[in-house]
């Protein structure tokens, strides 16, 4: 196990009638006048708006609201935040939705408190030293950004021809003060919506469960622990969208599959992301849980025949397979977490399914070693020749043989 | 699924030196003069605390030393260490140690800022409304207090012949700040110390885990998780106290057992806690880890005649048992966690073995309900009858017939 540190205050108020607290909630965090941020109409809409500025109002707390955050943000709604923020002389945010609006309001926060331009967060020419708190009303999980410090915002037209997307990586400061999570709120989602959102948090925990760190049991027994939860569950929601037991333990696997508590003394993998985030930066189109439903399953499909022991692992402890040597045991992983993705979740499985035809693959290789170095990877080094190998997976039926 | 509010805010620095980070966690508390509280010599004899002191030297923090903690801790020191604190003017604490330590340093965080009595928060005449900031070196893993806002502390003398042994529980004020948890500090505990600690910290897993909430599927799969990795790693630590990685997976297991984690949105039981607290309170000398090492087993064979479901599920995933029915499985159960406290941990299983002759079984039944009521338990309702019979069940060697 390698030395860690963990830490992860965010206080999560979850049930029914959680988005009740949110003005309480708001009023602890040290909060006088907030900048409500939000995507859809819909959540204007169908009320959930109302509910909570009531809560707010009834203990006193002023607010101002910028919606329209689209998926995959964006930088111009980012700045308009941040000037609207500063007009009005906010002290904090409340994000209500995902990922793209939490994220959205944690750009906001960082770039309200400093001289520059927010993009150099994400460059890396700067670093964030204080932000505005932010607070969560979650309404699609799976991007996990209610639990952890993280933002993924994209700069449109910034490399001229193409958008550039990036993260940002903090320890604790933009990490949410509160996350409010009502299942209930997530009744509406489509199967579609709820299928993209479990395939984001089944990478997320696996991403951190492939790593070459030993003696990892813990970590290992609790990523396993959210994989079967969500498996066991995820069928339930998808035939009764309105079935709030299997909505509520999906919802709080997304929190804890990105707040670290599976990752602590790992080094961690995340090279499925990057062999989506390219796909998905030459296809805006994509969604990115729909992309990994196609990336993590070619990935270990080829790690199965290079490094099986923890796809092996995988495969024996969450889907109950029995393959007489690892390679047998991994090959079998990898068609149950096909089968998982395909059959229950009705997620795409190749890139032609994904919407794309004729991919340029040795464009996609090239560009993403040209992004990320020579070699990626943590659990197992890939070369351009590994990568382009993996993204002709992705074009086939099956890869299990 | 229950409603729930989790809030966990300690940070966790772990690993091989993080007690060298004990001065700069102190001053990002906010802390500039400390009471530091520990427990045996062994703390100053083996340089444990020169390290801390010099730790803290390096960052201009003060302090000032209380050493003698016992296990089963006493109101005695408690009201020294409030009295020097208010007298050297100290504005945080720092525990060194295990449990009983911490949970003194709590009492005196809580006691300081109080006019009255601090033995008012344990008998619920006074909530802690404010508490001085406490932050932990741990050195003996099973408590679980460095992730907790409770405290256990015995007023001596206190109901005239008997101590009186009471828990104060607080949502947040009084978890730890920071808990530095280096495995390598818990190599030179003894086969029995580490044997008591993991009885405790599975105890504080399956406390919650007995539960009439449905759809807890999240915290049964992460239970059933932590269960495994302590099963797996024991034999390690017990059979060599300076395995790093099985010390280190264990300690974790530790703090994720009692910090909450495992609880969220279901009610919990602990009716081995309060059949062993009857215990411990009349015969002093019982270790509470050790005492439930002989009640679990025993309420669990009780349980598993009267309403094995859960216990069923518990070995079917945890032990691998197979039990063609409920019932069936719910006894292998009990025979697996009994062979596993006997043989891995070589923990006592019966009152005899415990120390305990000839018991008396109708006084420790009727005090435990004198003190809890006429049933106690959350996942089945004992009655001073059901009590009465698993009680006598710790007298038998073998309780699976």
């Amino acid at each position: 196990m390698e030395n860690f540190t963990y830490y992860s205050p965010t206080l999560i108020e979850f049930g029914r009638g959680a988005e009740e607290k949110t003005g309480v909630l708001t009023f602890m965090m040290g909060v006088s006048k907030v900048l409500i941020v939000y995507g859809r109409k819909y959540v204007r809409n169908n009320g959930l708006l109302d509910r909570i500025i009531n809560s707010l109002n009834t203990i006193g707390i002023e607010y101002v609201e910028l919606g329209g955050v689209c998926p995959n943000p964006t930088d111009g709604l980012v700045r308009e935040g941040i000037r609207l923020a500063r007009a009005k002389g906010v002290d904090g945010l409340l994000a209500i939705g995902g990922g793209s609006v939490i994220d959205t309001a944690k750009a906001i926060a960082a770039g309200v408190k400093y001289d520059g331009d927010f993009w150099d967060f994400y460059t890396g020419k700067s670093e964030v030293r204080e932000a505005l708190p932010v607070g969560v009303v979650l309404t699609v999980p799976g991007a996990g950004s209610e639990g952890s410090g993280n933002s993924v915002i994209t700069l449109e037209g910034g490399d001229s021809a193409h958008n550039v997307k990036l993260s940002l990586r903090t320890d604790s400061i933009l990490k949410p003060r509160f996350a409010v999570m009502n299942p209930e709120l997530t009744f509406t989602l489509s199967a579609r919506q709820t299928a993209i959102g479990i395939v984001d948090m089944m990478s997320h925990i696996m991403e951190r469960y492939f790593s070459n760190s030993n003696a990892v049991e813990v970590g290992d027994r609790l990523a396993e622990g959210l994989l079967m939860a969500l498996i066991n569950e995820a069928p339930k929601a998808m035939g009764d969208p309105t079935d709030y037991h299997a909505r509520a333990n999906i919802e709080w696997v997304g929190t804890l599959a990105h707040n670290g508590i599976t990752g602590c003394g790992r080094r961690e993998d995340w090279t499925s992301h990057a062999l989506e985030h390219e796909i998905s930066a030459e296809y805006p189109d994509v969604a990115h849980g729909a992309g990994l439903a196609v990336v993590f399953p070619a990935w270990m499909a080829y790690i199965a025949h290079h490094k099986p022991s923890k796809v092996a692992q995988l495969g024996r402890r969450v889907f109950g397979v029995e393959g007489r040597d690892d390679r047998s045991a991994a090959i079998e992983a990898v068609a149950s977490l096909r089968a998982f993705f395909g059959t229950v979740l009705k997620m795409p499985l190749t890139l032609e399914e994904l919407g794309i035809k004729d991919p340029d693959l040795d464009e996609l290789t090239r560009r993403l070693h040209a992004n990320k170095g020579e070699t990626i990877g943590g659990y197992y080094r890939l070369t351009a020749e590994d990568t382009r190998q993996i993204y002709e997976l992705m074009l086939a039926k099956s890869v299990e043989n």
